[in-house]
């Protein structure tokens, strides 16, 4: 029987993540202090963050960072997740090339999100803190860090995007079993909000937006610390998890990855699947090429300036040099929440400035159609945003079809759509174009 | 570090299915033919479903059927299933027990329903059909149908239950990204249907009523035969690959059940998880407990008649000997959509008869808690069905905190409930009682 699945025990889980700051050519640039245009120091990102996350997300010199036990130990609860060969995907299309996926979809709550969700709140317990605030839009992340926060006895306040919250309200109410208080964003609840909806009464939200409130709560609140799902260094730090474990069960499969696929929002996942991989490009030994795949109606990567930009609506953030819409963009009510946000990381920005990777943008109609073919050939119904993903190798993959080759493609399925069946609902009725 | 998971690689999943029956000391008695009253034999039954199923549903002498490899290798997109130690849960209830579950919800449709939905689809391609009908209550088996339909290249229509289409749009979402034709039952589109809406136009729909239809349609239809996903035998057989590899994983833990725990609807989650390990009571060789758990709402077990009736509310279906509670038995529209039918197979009704096995029965309120506390503690959110077994591992283990007993328990989650959202909505709104 030919093998579909391969697996790694919960020892093979890695006892480290991997820091690309330490490898790469060139250095992200510093985030800037708002006011002063200085350099931030871990002293000042540890006002909003916990000191470790401060410390992780400056860290440019080493290499590898240790992973603490208990954080391991609830990696455990679904970690190593599996990687698995696309058979019935790649017989679809007929295509010669091989295609691998990473399903990140078998944590409990759906998605890639709960490998930083457990270190952030593990590092905040550790630190005294009792309290965390975070934003989500999809609710994927608002959802991992929910839990998070209970595995470790923490309360969770999370402000959700306000569409997201209306057309997905099955997160909402995940994020509620966890036991955390959840608030539509922009609220009343915060200045930031206040002033978005004294401007805008029908603001519909937006990931910046939802930052801002969540971090003027953190601010505001004693024993309070604030916690990001994607683009921060830290955050994607914690998800190379996953591109080391697609390592060691590349060498299981026996192939290696001609190309390296994640759809791409903040950079979390994308950053997650590709960095380790990358570092082998860095040294030269391997040429593999990366790819993230970003919706057409937010497409910062494609077609945004590489500059500094605050990272939420309000300028509560400090100045990241990052690939950016602005942060005032405001993106439509696309079905993928999760990529609706205006900027990336700054790794991940200057790793697209200095050619170490490439960006490719998808209208919605193809990412559902890619989603369908996912669903119906692999049986499991991808996330909105994975769709991106899955459109991206599918495209790579019908090209391999074209000229014949026989390229091997690796892609993050960084979440399932199971809470999202509205948008499905809304494609089957060819209501998205 | 502790172990969570225990794992068996994809070629540990099991090439044969265990037929009960050929061990039961008592065999359970014949179905009937409602006209003649005699004994149905293959040749009747293959009227309705595919003949290998057909076979199978009567032998009581072959002790292990061989898994077709086609259905071997689909399985093998999400088999073999973890079996988790529940620390959490254990910590959280500071009882001695050692609680482990076998985690179906892993497979892509959420449940454990794939597993005879794939070998029920192959049968039927093999044997030249082109269209498979069916009915589901909650939605998990006309979801997994759906996708086996889908995978072996046959037409799929499905009746749900109406207050389960209702109560959880998103199954019906699934079905039909998958492809198959979904109609709320009873519908205006057959015969059974008509009749029960000319006497109860209000009527909320019920699994009797979605066979009744489904069976209908099934028998006007060439090319088409009728599928099931719970309460037959060749059903209870193919689940049986989840006691099987959960025996080889309690091996690989060091333990063996003191009890073994399934909710109760039709028993094919029941007994897929029960009838691996029950084969050693039969030898004499364990002394393992095996509990039911229903709902309070629905009690054929701890309630009901043993006693020939209908499947199915129109009474379509050969005569079975049975727990019931009357095939026009109506049940409250509990959330636990899965588990409101009016009877139990006729294996578990001849094990219960013949105290081989026990049955318990919940209020939804106590297994909505127990659901919660196991979301809390283990992440995973169980759907409204698996609730019943949790409850009852809880009422287990917290006997053994009362009297100190290190008891191994061991349950089936047989599935999440990232679709049952609504339902948690209305158990935190404390509207469960």
């Amino acid at each position: 029987m030919r093998q579909k699945k391969f697996m790694l025990s919960e020892d093979m889980i890695p006892q480290k993540w991997y820091n690309i700051q330490a490898d790469m050519p060139v250095k992200p640039m510093p985030m800037l202090d708002p006011q002063t245009k200085k350099p931030v120091t871990v002293e000042d990102l540890s006002g909003l963050f916990c000191r470790e996350c401060s410390r992780q997300e400056l860290n440019q010199t080493d290499r590898w960072i240790d992973i603490p036990e208990e954080v391991r130990q609830r990696y455990a609860n679904y970690r190593c997740t599996p990687l698995v060969r696309a058979y019935g995907l790649e017989e679809a299309l007929g295509t010669p090339a091989h295609i691998y996926f990473k399903n990140e979809s078998v944590s409990p709550i759906g998605s890639h999100k709960l490998n930083s969700a457990l270190a952030q709140a593990y590092y905040c317990k550790q630190e005294g803190v009792t309290n965390v605030t975070t934003e989500t839009g999809a609710g994927q992340w608002g959802a991992a860090l929910s839990y998070a926060a209970k595995v470790f006895g923490l309360e969770a306040a999370v402000y959700q995007v306000k569409i997201s919250y209306e057309q997905k309200p099955y997160r909402k109410s995940i994020m509620q079993v966890f036991g955390a208080l959840v608030t539509p964003s922009p609220s009343m609840s915060t200045r930031a909000g206040k002033d978005i909806l004294t401007r805008t009464p029908n603001h519909q939200g937006s990931l910046g937006t939802a930052i801002s409130e969540a971090v003027e709560l953190a601010r505001m609140t004693p024993g309070c610390k604030y916690t990001l799902g994607s683009v921060m260094n830290h955050v994607t730090l914690h998800q190379t998890v996953i591109g080391l474990e697609a390592e060691k069960q590349m060498e299981l499969a026996g192939e290696y990855p001609d190309i390296v696929i994640g759809c791409f929002g903040g950079g979390s996942n994308f950053g997650g699947i590709a960095f380790p991989f990358m570092r082998h490009n860095f040294s030269g030994e391997r040429n593999t090429r990366f790819i993230a795949a970003e919706p057409a109606s937010c497409p910062k990567l494609t077609k945004g300036r590489f500059e500094y930009d605050f990272g939420d609506e309000a300028g509560y953030t400090p100045l990241l040099p990052m690939f950016t819409l602005g942060h005032d963009f405001q993106p439509s009510n696309i079905h993928a929440g999760g990529l609706r946000y205006h900027g990336a990381g700054t790794i991940v920005s200057q790793l697209l400035k200095d050619g170490y990777m490439d960006a490719v943008d998808f209208e919605q109609k193809e990412t559902f159609e890619a989603g369908c073919t996912f669903a119906r050939t692999e049986g499991i119904i991808p996330a909105p945003e994975s769709c991106h993903a899955i459109a991206a190798a599918i495209r790579e993959a019908l090209e391999c079809k074209e000229t014949g080759q026989k390229k091997t493609i690796l892609f993050c399925l960084s979440g399932h759509g199971l809470i999202d069946m509205a948008a499905y609902d809304q494609y089957l009725a060819g209501n998205i174009h």
